[in-house]
């Protein structure tokens, strides 16, 4: 057991988060030395410390820097860009995966109002029965959103209000002896 | 505008959506045509809406069967099998995504313990200062795990519960006046 053991298996953690993504594990790596550092560092030092070129280094913090996982920080008189890591990795992978689910939502809705367009002043039985179907999903669709829109920003307080939120009303269901799980 | 422009439209979104999951449209199809009908139909008559063999269509409505967007209905004194659209293939599509996400939480979860496990009986600084970082992703990602465990269930009544409680909960900030928004 050893602190280095330790931050050796969290580095490899990143690095398969990034490839993951579609991402080169270089940039898992470099966001995995700004994670443990109290201190912003230099692009020099990450670059000596991860023994990546400094122009490899130096693409991979503007692409982290793009995602909003890392910031750049300038000090007084000193002109060397100096780097940060801000954000969670975690959070910014499963915000990505909620913007995706949000993409699929919005057209998902644009399908649905397009074929009720198609039955504006149809009046028959079959007309009627396909709307109603149709509008059943265009409510399911919209609540299907709004969550979406909820968790693809990834606002930490947010989940605690929905955990929060959930356990109470389990715990009033059981409480009044309805029984009624969520 | 009619009611078969409006149908048409639908079955394209089902065999898009089917085809986005890695599915051949074969299955949008054969879920779109039992989801506008009220009566379960028999494997003859659906190979012959959707123009499938018996053969292709059979095995579809297997997988169908299998992933819970369609159930066999046995009539009594017929041998003939009949099925009927059950889910909301949208909503077992974002079910699949977030049992994908909850994976990536699980395995995210493995790593942290691991790391921490390594950190068991150090106690330089450089110690602590790694175990409070890992301390606090495996924080977040037992939030993550509990959001994602509610969602991948796809229970809509849920969802009108979590969608609720946020709008609760923004009314009562912008109604006190500490203008915090959620």
């Amino acid at each position: 057991m050893s602190v280095e053991n330790a931050k050796r298996i969290m580095m490899e953690h990143f690095a398969s988060t990034a490839r993951k993504f579609g991402l080169s594990e270089l940039y898992g790596y470099i966001y995995g030395v700004l994670f443990f550092e109290d201190e912003p560092m230099s692009l020099g030092e990450i670059a000596e410390r991860t023994g990546y070129s400094l122009s490899h280094a130096s693409s991979a913090l503007k692409f982290l820097e793009n995602l909003g996982l890392v910031v750049r920080i300038k000090k007084p008189g000193d002109r060397k860009a100096y780097y940060k890591a801000v954000k969670n990795i975690q959070e910014w992978r499963r915000a990505a995966y909620y913007k995706r689910i949000l993409e699929d939502v919005k057209e998902t809705r644009e399908s649905l109002l397009r074929a009720l367009e198609e039955l504006e002043g149809e009046e028959s039985g079959e007309a009627e029965r396909v709307r109603e179907r149709i509008e059943l999903l265009l409510k399911k669709n919209l609540v299907a959103e709004k969550i979406a829109e909820i968790l693809s920003k990834g606002d930490e307080k947010v989940l605690r209000v929905i955990i929060d939120c959930i356990e109470k009303r389990s715990k009033r269901t059981s409480d009044d002896g309805s029984g009624a799980a969520l």
